[in-house]
């Protein structure tokens, strides 16, 4: 029996700094740039894994912190890792909880040997660090697992910034050190929050190492979107042109159009499912409420260029009563349709790419949204 | 243009007291007996109508008088009717609402003219006469309507019961001489709370008039279950043959199989949808309470006999998990997999009346429940 195959990243195209390829995993083929749900649980709230798939969704992110304290690491393994326990067809990449464990606020403090924080569920003391953090994303089975990143929370001092990113990449060579499975890639993430010469001292750090793949992580956690822009445009400069480049926590459509022609490859946000969640549809006139008043009586699809079953099926006036009414189909229909939406947007962007019209591409998009300023009729 | 064709009724097949047929409506064919999954409110809780269809169901029971409240009666006549409205293929049977407004308790009073309440939404006064009722089914374009009536809490008194079947009967004989249109049914509905003597009289009121089929309400409210089936026994020895006879609220499984034995055709509960939420499945088993430990690491599906999605594509473990980290998706795959029981059970049931081995099925499902104790391993 020979070992899984490595995951590899095959670029196929690109025009300016935007670039459209292919990540192979043991799990599937995935094509670039994609956008991740987020299954955080090892579930993309209000959607099966049946549909995703139907989407053409190939990839999607759960969180290695959520899964150790519940349902616990021994459960996902002994149910054959996060893709099969949650029945997706395709592969999983696994954030290690650094993010999460920073959200958690005073509950959790940094130490040089890892994070210590208290369960959430029990109150237990946890001591994660990145070789613990290694295992834990090893046992359950990822086809990309992330090194234990600090996050600096936003706004951030010079001081904790230069902490952060510090833990940042010596936790980093600790995770490259440790053993892992051979099909299982492993993403280096750059720190500094908004410091241009921190963000390009981390990305010395971690490109110096031996990882799969990159994310520019800490961005999206509240500063102004020109910043982030900024940081993710310094963070695609540095990181090697040949590996997969992943943009965590964004982001709406506009910040993916907009990081797409940075030269990310891989996003994933909870803009498209918490959105549908609260009522809020993606549209390519913009963003749509469904609570308005405007729709009581409105018979056409949330959106009339949508093949997504929700528009096939339901009018604007019964998406409402649906929300209005508090029942469960209003997120289930919106959270298809904005995944949907989102699943069409990165094929456009990889046809844009491929067929070397991205200019183009991106001017069409912004003439068509700019009359709308956000909200559609 | 011809008028829409009446909906009507044909017995296929029966054995003892147990019948098959078909109801035939503008909107397909119902296979009887027949479960309706219940749509209060233009929707069945965490199931997309297509899935509906998938799972066979061909008639869903809507709430005229939820509906009226919102998104109110013009809305849903505006968007072409219930069905329409909500996206759903099949036929709706509306409830008239007299249960509905009975739960509100004191906030309805019932005067000859009609019921009288405040609206729980925004405080205004409403009067429900049976006119009112039969205008409000007539533009939600049901394909079947029902009477209104009046539904005796539990427990009543002597008088309470009585006045409620009198109210019933004059109710019934308004709307029976109200007009409605062409391709819509109209049922009557018995009541009479837990006295045969009372059930006996609203039978013979009920039965004189004019009806497309016949229901007996006023059951599954909290009386013991023995005193339930005894009225609808009772209920379905005075209801014409030719008629489909609808048994209202009834039950759970144990309850269709008993009621379809004494000859009932017809079924609503919220039994399926509601359990499911609450994270309990049906099983030929027995009763499967997902949250227990037991289950933890259980990679069985749900029902190893079941062909849903829900159990091709999850195992206990993950549904234990889905419902105790408050997953949208536990309520949608449990809803799936009841809902697909119940479509199955009454399969079942259809098939032993056809090949007259009504006795012969009821037996191997006693036997087959009997050690379980209502849960299972």
């Amino acid at each position: 029996m020979s070992a899984a195959p490595k995951v590899t990243f095959e670029l196929c195209a690109c025009d300016g700094n935007a670039r459209t390829g292919r990540l192979h995993t043991a799990r599937g083929e995935v094509a670039t740039p994609a956008f991740m749900p987020v299954a955080t649980k090892a579930a993309v709230k209000a959607i099966a894994p049946e549909q995703l798939d139907a989407l053409g969704y190939r990839l999607v992110v759960a969180n290695a912190y959520h899964l150790a304290l519940r349902p616990g690491v021994e459960v996902v393994e002994a149910m054959g890792g996060v893709a099969r326990f949650m029945g997706f067809g395709g592969a999983v990449l696994t954030d290690s909880g650094g993010f999460q464990a920073m959200s958690l606020g005073r509950l959790c403090t940094a130490q040089p040997e890892g994070l210590r924080f208290k369960s959430p569920l029990d109150g237990a003391a946890v001591l994660l660090t990145p070789e613990r953090a290694a295992e834990i994303q090893r046992r359950l089975g990822a086809d990309i697992a992330m090194t234990l990143d600090h996050c600096a929370p936003y706004p951030a001092t010079r001081e904790q910034a230069c902490r952060s990113h510090e833990l940042t990449a010596r936790w980093a060579e600790r995770m490259a050190a440790a053993s892992r499975p051979a099909g299982q890639a492993l993403f280096g993430i750059v720190q500094g929050s908004v410091y241009p010469d921190l963000r390009r001292e981390s990305l010395r750090q971690i490109t110096a190492l031996p990882f799969d793949g990159f994310a520019v992580g800490g961005l999206a956690v509240g500063e102004p979107r020109a910043v982030m822009l900024e940081m993710a445009a310094l963070g695609a400069d540095g990181l090697p042109w040949q590996r997969p480049r992943y943009l965590m926590g964004v982001g709406t459509p506009d910040d993916l159009v907009a990081a797409v022609g940075l030269g990310f490859d891989l996003f994933d946000c909870v803009q498209p499912t918490r959105n549908a969640r609260n009522g809020s549809a993606f549209t390519d006139q913009g963003r749509l409420s469904i609570k308005q008043a405007r729709f009581a009586r409105d018979p056409r699809p949330l959106d009339g260029a949508c093949r997504c079953r929700c528009c096939g099926s339901f009018s604007r006036a019964y998406l409402r009563h649906l929300y209005l009414s508090g029942e469960i189909l209003a997120a289930q229909a919106l959270t298809e349709h904005n995944l949907a939406y989102y699943a069409g947007l990165m094929r456009a962007m990889q046809a844009a790419i491929a067929s070397r019209t991205w200019s183009a591409f991106v001017a069409a998009r912004n003439e068509r949204l700019a009359p709308a300023s956000g909200q559609q009729g």
